[in-house]
């Protein structure tokens, strides 16, 4: 391709919308243009980005043995009905009237549309299993759409949905899915983790989330950095702390009250008595659909809500007010404790084996110390409700942690048959019973892996494209236009980069070389090459890896073997 | 592909809504599912005729310089608020508001879209022309969805537009697009034609249509049997009959009254005064936006109402009520005449050199013997009126014409500069000047094109698939899975048929042959090869061509060559 007859409108301003960085730069690099808030054009120069990855994910998905087809965006409301859905979805889902005055949808996903074929074909366990998958643009009214391409209103998604026989099959399905988006990811170049996730609103009993690993994310994930092990922070299991040995409370004095006027944070707490956020513990209330609930953590911890949560089965938790947590208490905010509390209480698992500790005193103003859990106080129940963090040791492993950002490109779920159940989408085994598909639903974030690549590579000058998902893998850059023997020999090397089967672009733009150099580096293309000057003096042509601005200087003849070397390595690599 | 690993749910039933034959054999051959009222799944089969399509018109959308984008299916009101087409849509255009009450629309079209990006993007002569086109989902809320995908609501269209600085350059454009698409089709390997089309909604200057021929369509063309020539009904422009002398009105007896009592119509006013309807003129009265009109045909012509439409200038142009007649025009319907008519009458270009004609007497029961036009009554306006037919000569080269069928896949426009001046999209010519872009615009409906393909090559078995548009060229039969040597030979010619680059289609179902033969023949694979008994017997394969079904048997070694040959036929040929 010629810059001549492409439209890649590069900007030098960065638009004040833009807040991060993949927004940023797909803006400036001329990828995409806003149409309203969370609605963008993919320009040429963006979809053709979208396209390798697209391309990726097709081959891999076929390979995996799922098959393309292509649902409807406008769906029925009444198979959102029958899904119990349409009442839980929220806003998100974008609901209308057609002309017929028939209440439609426009799908954010496709669960109730396949189970409706799948009640429809599937009879027997003869036609299981199946894995059908689709690349479609979806929309969800996001109420603050943001980011650009990370979390946008209407996008690109790849959504599969596997039909098994049983548990089992279903297992084996997911297990395809795992591989298979493995295989995608890192065949895109980019350095990601798999870890365990909430099911969130599609319901499923197990569930996997693909992070795409970079600096700024929507999610922090829990990393180890000795085995493979990685979680989301809601979902990541702390190890009990089982090895520390109960405190003897007969060797510590009795708990004795501790006056602290005007104390009610841990820090100015802990300062005033002179210890540290170790030997304090903390007391939160909470709400949980309507009802109070007291939870019991060290110091220095933070809850981990979605554990709470999880913990309680309950649809809505939030911390209490000041006059809820006093109606409940009886207590002051700020000085609540765990002794004589009497709310439910929960306490996180490493607090019964500290001691003595300090706790509020469930009076204004004071304190307790010398107070050791199990002797001075009782709880409901013990268990693992903090949020995990880079000193606790790999759950799996014991290795040392870190805490990264992680932008959610791919989802997996183990469905069950939640969806076959309420659809009535059943099949006779070989015994003859007649019983659900156990179904499965994979996920993969076409646009939005564009926009994570970008996250994860790019510098101050612009983009990094990973070989893998650049639209042209090299660049030409003519410093010559009026010079016929510069010009000549960069046609050259256009016609045997395409001729090698290298993704090549030519910038035959009469352009001063300031700006093509600019360009270039915006654009990300993983080689540049120059024809300029030192060519017209020497012979000689500079190639550039824009990933760490690698150079060499060859012999024209030499150029296309090197870069086709050069891209062999980057792709193993990768 | 192998039969077991792909979803092709056949049918034996034909389903009682699909009345047209592409819809039956779609639903049967399982390339598609019905969600609903003209809302489908392409169903995998389906799915990979659309993606033969696509590649086509990709590939040659792309050789025609112009440059694939996507732009978003959710777009803004206002913009279409400029444009002015909010008013002036109907209710074809799907519109609802979005979880912040703000007005949005699916697109039927983006040339409000296009537009906005072009007043942004280009400013200068220097960034034109462009031709950017996209491949999408749209969606136009018919109020009468039928025939599958031939009339949807949902479906898959490219849409092209292009931008230029003149009048002059634009028409280059769309000559450049009237070249790809008569590239596209002949290569998608249908019969088609390109006629002249009334611009209709989107309100252009100049358009034409890309038809498929077939036994049913929604439009009727005119084609010549000699030339080139086609067009639209509404469209045929007929050759004035110049070479007729005028009557001598003198050589004629006056006119004469004759009563006609009871005779009402063409056919009985010509039985009972025993003359021919061509020796009859008939007058009619239209309402055009609510003022009487009358038009004068001769007796066995079809009035052309666009024809009459387009003259007005009119917005809606109606057959007048009998009351309405009466009241314009004195005379009851069924006795009208142009003789005193008192309203404004317009003649068909053929009228005028007939005679002596019988026309209505303008009272009741009684018609005019004798009359000759231009001596016993005048005309407001001689224009070209009626619908042509197979009788009429070919208006390019005087040759025959056939009257046919044609399904429109494909319509190109001019647009001129409606869109850019009401959007205010303008830019710098080489003087200076702030002119308005000159824009065209281009459409395929490319799930429709699968649709009419299968409406032109099908026959009582199943469809018929063009090479370029099948899923796959060949289907092999195993015809006998249980037995090693036969299974082998299906399996060795699927490999090598892979291996040759020939898409093949193994039916290892252990189905009875019977069931097999007729899958493949409902499925359209352009050829099946045949491993059975005849094999098991004398080591030969039958190779038969599903258009005509010539059959030839040859050894197993000879298979790929033999079809590679017969391919390469059909491709040179379509």
């Amino acid at each position: 391709m010629r810059y001549s007859q492409m439209l890649i409108p590069t900007l030098k301003e960065v638009p004040a919308e833009a807040e991060v960085i993949s927004h940023r730069l797909l803006l400036r690099a001329g990828c995409i243009r806003k149409l309203t808030a969370g609605i963008y054009t993919y320009m040429p120069y963006g979809l053709a980005a979208i396209r390798r990855v697209e391309t990726i994910v097709r081959e891999e998905m076929n390979r995996a043995g799922a098959q393309e087809l292509l649902m409807p965006m406008v769906q029925p409301a009444d198979l959102w009905q029958e899904s119990g859905r349409h009442e839980k979805y929220g806003p998100e889902l974008l609901r209308f009237r057609d002309r017929h005055d028939r209440e439609s949808c426009l799908g954010p996903t496709h669960e109730e549309v396949i189970t409706d074929i799948a009640r429809r074909e599937f009879h027997s366990y003869r036609d299981l299993p199946v894995n059908l998958y689709q690349i479609q643009t979806k929309f969800r009214d996001e109420i603050r759409p943001r980011f650009g391409l990370m979390r946008g209103r209407e996008f690109i998604m790849k959504d599969a949905y596997s039909f098994d026989v049983s548990d089992k099959a279903a297992e084996e399905s997911y297990r395809k899915m795992y591989d298979a988006y493995n295989r995608i990811f890192t065949r895109c170049g980019l350095e990601f983790r798999c870890v365990e996730a909430d099911s969130g609103a599609i319901g499923g009993s197990f569930s996997h989330e693909f992070m795409v690993l970079a600096a700024t994310g929507e999610d922090t994930i829990a990393v180890c950095n000795d085995c493979s092990w990685a979680a989301n922070l809601e979902k990541a299991a702390i190890r009990p702390t089982g090895t520390q040995t109960e405190v003897a409370g007969d060797r510590v004095p009795a708990m004795e009250r501790a006056e602290t006027p005007g104390q009610r944070t841990v820090k100015t707490v802990c300062e005033f008595l002179g210890i540290a956020p170790q030997q304090l513990l903390k007391t939160m209330v909470y709400i949980a659909d309507g009802v109070p609930v007291a939870v019991l953590l060290r110091g220095d911890r933070t809850l981990e809500e979605v554990k709470l949560k999880n913990h309680l089965g309950a649809k809505d938790i939030r911390l209490a007010e000041d006059q809820e947590v006093y109606d409940a208490t009886g207590a002051p905010v700020g000085y609540l404790g765990p002794v004589g509390l009497k709310i439910r209480l929960l306490a996180d698992q490493e607090v019964m084996g500290l001691g003595p500790v300090v706790v509020g005193a469930n009076e204004k103003n004071a304190h307790l110390r010398n107070v050791v859990p199990g002797r001075d106080f009782q709880t409901d129940e013990v268990l693992d409700l903090r949020q995990i963090c880079e000193s606790d040791p790999c759950p799996a492993c014991g290795g040392t942690l870190r805490l990264v950002e992680g932008i959610e490109v791919g989802h997996i779920f183990k469905l069950g048959t939640a969806y076959s159940e309420a659809m009535n989408a059943r099949f006779q085994d070989q015994e003859g019973n007649d019983l659900p598909l156990v179904m499965g639903c994979y996920g993969i974030g076409v646009s939005r892996v564009v926009a994570a690549a970008i996250e994860q590579n790019h510098d101050d000058a612009g983009i990094i494209f990973p070989v893998p998902l650049a639209p042209f893998q090299v660049v030409i850059l003519n410093l010559g236009i009026k010079d016929e023997a510069i010009t000549a020999m960069a046609e050259r090397l256009y016609a045997e980069l395409g001729a090698a089967g290298i993704d090549a672009f030519l910038d035959d733009r009469d352009e001063r070389p300031g700006s093509k150099f600019k360009d270039a580096d915006l654009l990300g293309f993983p080689y540049r090459i120059t024809v300029g000057k030192r060519f017209a003096e020497s012979g000689l042509i500079e190639v550039r890896r824009r990933r760490d601005g690698f150079t060499e200087e060859v012999e024209a003849v030499a150029v296309v073997d090197m870069l086709r070397a050069r891209l062999d390595e980057d792709v193993s690599k990768d």
